[in-house]
């Protein structure tokens, strides 16, 4: 598979946060000559966040691990490239059960101590005999570390997504590490396709849960591909306190400002990195709304932009058609001060209160276009609201991706 | 451009009908060597209604539209091709009172007799002179017919879309035939791109516009061909009473039966002629959804589907891919009870109470999908509200067409 042309240069250098273990190993479940599998193995006295899919649809694990991350524990994740386990019926879940059951056993652990995350086809069974084969090896490896960890979860993704950030609580340095797997079925609400994210801080449970739903907010519920959402979307916030610092337990403590920075951080750039991978991928996207009613109006419009097909394939074609995203607000559902609508392309204003700028001069535009990275600033009013979202563009790759055979 | 594999064999032979004349001109405002202006001229006391965008940033003439068909009569409708002079500022309503007192003057009406329709790129300022050139020939023409009506108003379309049918009122021989035009930006909100149907019944205006938007409802607003949503959206309905029967004053009256079962067909008719053309469309496809909680609840997951892309390339590749389907169901935001979703595709059950039926046969399903008609049933729960829309697959020329050139 063709690496996207948006990928970073590298994957970036990550260190091993102390209190969990990344094993991989693999099954030959969809995928050959790769691993499959990988498991997240914590360290007790850890806490654990998640968010997921709010797709009517969901698949079995996201049941299983909504229920079970309410407790804020968790000694493993075990996760599956290849098949979502969705719309699996009663065996889907009977699956779930047995596999957690059976991954507990092996580490010692209880079975509402193991969570999972499957990605992949929707609709087809689970061969769980293959997955159990593995477990030894899952539970028993070495840390193999983020990339390795990275590769295995990868579905349609051209490349591993990683980051990083070191921050500080009270004085004592603190790491936050992440990878995430998407690249299609990507307009994640309540979160992305996969991401798993640690961090060494010591961080009370219900905190560490408002903390990735905020962060989640701006980051993988900020980005959109095709505006299709998966069955599967989950985010993983672990806290293992292995830097001992004194736990935080409010979400406002004023000593998070420098860690919320650096969550807020890691986690835009892994969605930044889904977006990067979109199927069929050429062009970045950034989309800022501002003046409209609310933020969540100022959303619904950049999101508006951000899934019109029509959009996404003028800015394919380099084409600064800006008439398209006047077609866009307009058809986002909220109130909008038509003569007050302005629009950039690039830092240049092309349009504003409601008509084309006079003399405009499309050749600076044109010049903006031609790059990889487009920025699109829209003013709806003179509201509150705003909003950034980031998107891809639309080219006959995703079409080829798509078409040719079943993901 | 090359025609639409899914266009119908020939334009049908649709008869005039009495009280309107037809007639066409060529302005050169974008396109060259062919006609882009149609006005359809109105005999006074026919009552005339009309259903346009709901979009935010709708076009001038959309606006003038609104108020000017409160009054129920028109004595004509211009429009013109290219342009569709959206987000054109103040001087875009002032270039439509202009145009449309000029053309009153030329039929000898009032200004606010004359009803406008523009499509084309948005955001250009319209060339007024090149229009106004021409009033003389729109104005004094012969009925060029239907099929120039229909060309004239063409602008990604590659076949001129019309639809007529013959019923009774009262015992008289009633005629409704129309025309319409759109490809892309096609997900109406209350109207399609173009529509004008005329009909030589005698109806009242109020029962008019109440029978227009009844009839819309279950047309062009159940066809979607990329999520887009028109700045210029307009479908107008004409009754001339030339047919003499005695008025119709009540949308409830039993005598519109037939009348009204006729009008759905024409609206059905040219609305799926619309998917048809869909942009880069090779298949057509038709989306049952029932067991849902309501009727727009039903609309919502079956639009859902329309609209995701995912469906949409798998279609294109001929792809049986069921398990997008459920994905599209779920990231719907209704309520749906996952243990009853049954899916069935060209008549195959392939999942049933939330899970793949026992020893599915892929075969047939897979000889449905390499037709060109797919039909997709979804049942999502033991409901009463049920809808059926149409949409068209999603291919390499869809991104052709729209990442190559300005439209």
């Amino acid at each position: 598979m063709k690496i996207s042309p948006l990928a970073p240069a590298c994957f970036p250098d990550l260190p091993p946060i102390r209190g969990i273990r990344l094993t991989t190993a693999r099954c030959g479940m969809k995928y050959h000559g790769r691993d499959d599998l990988m498991a997240m193995l914590i360290d007790p006295d850890s806490n654990v966040a998640g968010v997921f899919t709010q797709s009517e649809t969901a698949a079995a694990a996201i049941r299983w691990n909504r229920e079970k991350c309410r407790n804020g524990r968790a000694r493993a994740i075990i996760t599956n490239a290849g098949n979502a386990n969705a719309f699996t019926g009663k065996q889907g879940m009977r699956d779930v059960i047995s596999l957690c059951a059976g991954f507990a056993s092996v580490i010692g652990a209880k079975v509402d101590d193991v969570l999972m995350a499957s990605t992949g086809v929707i609709g087809e069974p689970l061969d769980c005999a293959c997955f159990t084969a593995e477990f030894d090896t899952l539970a028993m490896s070495d840390d193999l570390g983020w990339l390795a960890a990275a590769n295995a979860i990868r579905t349609t993704d051209t490349f591993a997504k990683g980051a990083g950030k070191t921050c500080k609580i009270d004085g004592r340095t603190v790491q936050i590490c992440g990878i995430a797997k998407g690249s299609g079925m990507v307009a994640p609400n309540m979160a992305t396709m996969l991401g798993f994210i640690a961090t060494d801080a010591a961080i009370a449970p219900d905190t560490l849960q408002a903390l990735l739903i905020a962060a989640t907010k701006r980051s993988f519920n900020a980005i959109t591909v095709d505006s299709d959402t998966s069955t599967s979307d989950s985010v993983f916030l672990v806290a293992t306190g292995a830097a001992a610092n004194a736990e935080v337990e409010s979400p406002n403590d004023p000593r998070l400002a420098d860690f919320c920075t650096a969550l807020d951080h890691v986690m835009q750039d892994l969605a930044k990195q889904v977006v990067c991978d979109g199927e069929g991928a050429s062009k970045f996207i950034t989309i800022d709304v501002c003046g409209a009613q609310n933020e969540m109006s100022a959303h619904k419009i950049a999101m508006s932009i951000a899934n019109s097909p029509l959009v996404k394939t003028a800015t394919a074609g380099g084409d600064a058609n800006w008439g398209r995203i006047v077609m866009a607000v307009g058809k986002a559902g909220q109130f909008i001060d038509q003569s007050r609508l302005t629009i950039a392309i690039g830092g240049f204003t092309i349009a504003e209160n409601g008509g084309r700028v006079e003399g405009f001069d499309e050749a600076p535009v044109a010049e903006h276009m031609a790059g990889d990275n487009i920025a699109i600033e829209v003013r709806v009013g003179e509201g509150p609201g705003t909003a950034r979202v980031w998107t891809c563009d639309f080219t006959h790759g995703y079409i080829s991706i798509n078409a040719d055979y079943r993901s």
